[in-house]
């Protein structure tokens, strides 16, 4: 996607780390524009799939999840990190070692939001070592429900994330993938 | 606004320790069309106000936030809770008690998204006890700005967190001010 190319080389930075800062429009402040015209791709790129659902994770993914379901009509659920007394003890659980906090937890969904009969839509900012997005595909299994896909913000194409995804025969749609990133460029696939 | 109060008698359950689940639509499931109603009500409330920043908390306001912020052509800043790898050190920080989860977290917002020059519409899903929006009101003084007031979803007016907010002079409009609450009835102010 041009426009999110675009804005990645005006407004990124790469940190030490593999780290490719944008803050400034996507995980932090919050482009709501730039985020409407990835949700229209989103359904652009998914219009044959008879979408019920999308699921994102909390935190970063809630947005783009949200901007992009008005496409599809469709409600968003968010899986949470870690137990929460708000949960119901009836929940889908799996682990998923954070990249960026470099830590272990457990993701929770409620099993009243997401069931055989649903078609999903996964959503998320970042697919790097594809941790969290193996997660959602391990939910969306355990609920017995179908799987359209994963719809993906930037994706490192130089970690091995999406090869592990797409080996599970997930389609996976990234509107920029990164072949390689150092602090004076970045490049795309 | 009566959408949300029907849908609050309709869907929200009550557990004990005062916590009102509303996590059909609200905070774990999202209601996209519900939520652009909310953003519109906002819109409606706060249209002689030139607003030009939307700041939230993670993880339940970003939703919310980012429908409105449609309504307002501005963009979401989401403050975030415990240091982050991917945040600069140039921070506002604050401290904010959790009531969902019964502990004190660091919340911080970057510098670079935050100026003087900016008239803030806070906006949060719950106010309880008001330590979260008491925060973010702190990080808007802090960062010089000015405050519109705080948009919430649901207030629960038998704590004292409006009472709290209010006093600092800060504008709040909510959408469904809860009197009082049982395992057998929600009703409304």
């Amino acid at each position: 996607m041009k426009l999110l190319k675009q804005r990645i080389l005006k407004d990124g930075t790469v940190k030490p780390g593999n780290i490719l800062k944008v803050d400034n429009f996507l995980n932090h402040q919050i482009d709501i524009e730039l985020f409407n015209e990835m949700g229209k791709e989103f359904k652009r790129l998914f219009a044959d799939e008879p979408i019920t659902k999308i699921i994102t994770i909390e935190a970063s993914g809630i947005g783009v999840a949200c901007i992009a379901a008005q496409y599809f009509n469709v409600p968003v659920v968010y899986a949470k990190k870690a137990q929460s007394v708000n949960i119901d003890g009836d929940v889908y659980t799996c682990k998923v070692e954070s990249f960026t906090h470099k830590r272990v937890y457990d993701v929770i969904l409620s099993k009243k939001y997401l069931n055989a009969d649903d078609h999903v839509l996964l959503i998320d900012d970042f697919l790097a070592n594809g941790c969290a997005l193996l997660g959602l595909v391990e939910l969306v299994r355990m609920a017995g429900a179908s799987l359209a896909g994963a719809g993906i913000v930037i994706e490192k194409g130089f970690q091995d994330g999406g090869k592990k995804v797409r080996e599970k025969g997930v389609r996976v749609e990234s509107l920029a993938i990164l072949k390689s990133m150092t602090e004076d460029e970045v490049e795309f696939e």
